[in-house]
């Protein structure tokens, strides 16, 4: 349901990220460690679930959003740590809890939990990996990162119930449609990003700037997530848009081939297009200007992110971050 | 799975409810207000049904306990009301999630919300409430809200863990049964007392007297809920020790009455019970001393509980903790 990061950009990718981040690698390290070391922070009761759910997550994005926008702040790297923790751990509960609601068998290429432990255990293991992540929150100094933490879990998971009931909604406008990408996905990119500014002590200003920038960053990042089976060869995009109708989910492509249709044509329309064949529907998204325009949406995106640090060339974590708009940008064109 | 709070009690124990509770009306409708303003802080994507949860809620037992701690302070009524919000938010929101496990379509006589909405929407709108708790925690002046609340959530999904693992588990002993019984249902208790008395400006020597109060009161509370169906006539008895057998649910009765035998004799005996009527069980419950040492210790936890609060005759808040702690004394004799 959020987005899936398994391995999705290709090797040359996957290279570009990991020059991108190679600074961080001490960093991600002391994460890992931190992780390993806080699952023995939970219960007995809880305590091998939690692992197992800590040892099959991601690329760390959040992380390496916290730790670059706390760049340069090398005293602070406990706390730019914790904060890595804290996102991360919110993350991979709501990973935790997707997984039951799809009913999904593997993530990350590993059983997931849900799978492993059934329902009943992992509902109950993200809710304690949502809260545990709280009580980090509640070590720093001042109740601020607790605010933010919280409030972002809130809005992911009203970004979640916004995209379940906007399947199959033929009246879905574009501003819906972002404000689920924004909520599920750019929430917590944006959360990162203003924690690790506050935990490096960057002030407000950058703080907001950082937030600014994780937004955009996270709803490009949502839309190349949606549209990456909608690129490259013909047969794989027809399947692709012939599942998506079939099932009621909207991609932004699927959005503009109706967004100029009066709404009483709309349902018509989607009806039509579910009953092509897949070469049909991919000669369809090719002949037109959607894919362009899908482009342009996710080019506006990543050219806001980056703008958004423009006023403050003299934060160290600004270049890299830049850098990481640029690798994002990159994956919708490779 | 947690306590059902649903008018068990009967007439005359609600009536002595209503008078221990009658001086705390103004602060209960304000919480019943604040609640309401504060669906409003929900995205409107989970807003209805969140709406929806606050209304189908109980006796507000954990709110009580906040407003009692923190008697006497009338200055500080806006965070009491503030605190118990809080508590019974993350109440409910446990509640909306082990309505999901348990498949239930029905509390306090109306549609759950899994019910109404569906499980999917159900687990994240659970989730929502958790973080939108920890959201006003965030606005009390330290990190000792959050910090409080964040370890009770993560302890009380523990204890429902511990819990689904201890069905069916004929080595369980009194240990884990009270482990299990504290994590789900004391430890929020606790949180409550503690939190009053912190919101109240009590200083740490109370907050802690009342953590202690709340912890034995919640735990007598929970044994009195897992024994209620245990009391009174004979065929009630029998059926419900046969339904907890069937099930593989662990009582304290059940508990107590295995707990000498060797372990390998346990699953025999077990099997043994299982094979009764409901006439020749609760025969065997009521000759023993098995409901003799059950409520001994059910009265152990009440007067522990009013032990708690001995060194503090000064705190305006321990004679209604006193007569609160009378009152659920009581359920267990009626």
């Amino acid at each position: 349901m959020t987005t899936d990061e398994a391995g999705r950009t290709g090797n040359a990718g996957k290279a570009g990220l990991a020059a991108l981040t190679q600074p961080l690698a001490p960093l991600l390290s002391q994460l890992d460690a931190f992780l390993e070391e806080e699952s023995a922070a939970f219960e007995p009761e809880v305590r091998e679930m939690v692992r197992y759910a800590f040892a099959h997550s991601g690329k760390r994005l959040r992380p390496i959003l916290v730790f670059y926008s706390g760049w340069g702040a090398p005293e602070k790297a406990a706390d730019l740590v914790k904060a890595a923790a804290i996102v991360e751990m919110v993350h991979l509960a709501t990973l935790v809890h997707d997984d039951i609601l799809d009913d999904a068998s593997l993530r990350h290429g590993a059983p997931t939990l849900v799978e492993k432990y059934g329902a009943h255990a992992s509902v109950l293991v993200g809710d304690a990996m949502f809260s545990q992540a709280l009580c980090l929150a509640s070590e720093f100094g001042t109740t601020e990162v607790c605010r933010v933490v919280a409030r972002a879990t809130r809005r992911v998971c009203a970004g979640e119930i916004g995209q379940t009931f906007a399947r199959g909604d033929d009246h879905l406008s574009r501003e819906k449609y972002f404000r689920v990408i924004e909520l599920k996905t750019a929430e917590l990119f944006r959360a990162s990003c203003r924690l690790g500014a506050y935990a490096a002590g960057y002030g407000e200003a950058f703080a907001g700037a950082a937030d600014a920038y994780g937004m955009h960053l996270g709803t490009a990042y949502q839309l190349y997530d949606d549209v990456a089976d909608l690129v490259g060869d013909e047969k794989k995009i027809g399947k692709t848009l012939g599942t998506d109708l079939a099932s009621g989910k909207f991609t932004l492509p699927l959005l503009l081939l109706i967004e100029n249709l009066p709404e009483e044509a709309r349902r018509g329309e989607l009806a039509r297009l579910a009953g092509m064949g897949p070469a049909e529907l991919a000669g369809i998204l090719q002949e037109g200007t959607v894919m362009e325009r899908v482009h342009g949406a996710f080019r506006a995106q990543i050219d806001a992110a980056r703008s958004a640090l423009v006023p403050f060339p003299e934060i160290p974590g600004a270049a890299p971050l830049c850098g990481l708009a640029d690798y994002v940008g990159g994956l919708l064109e490779g």
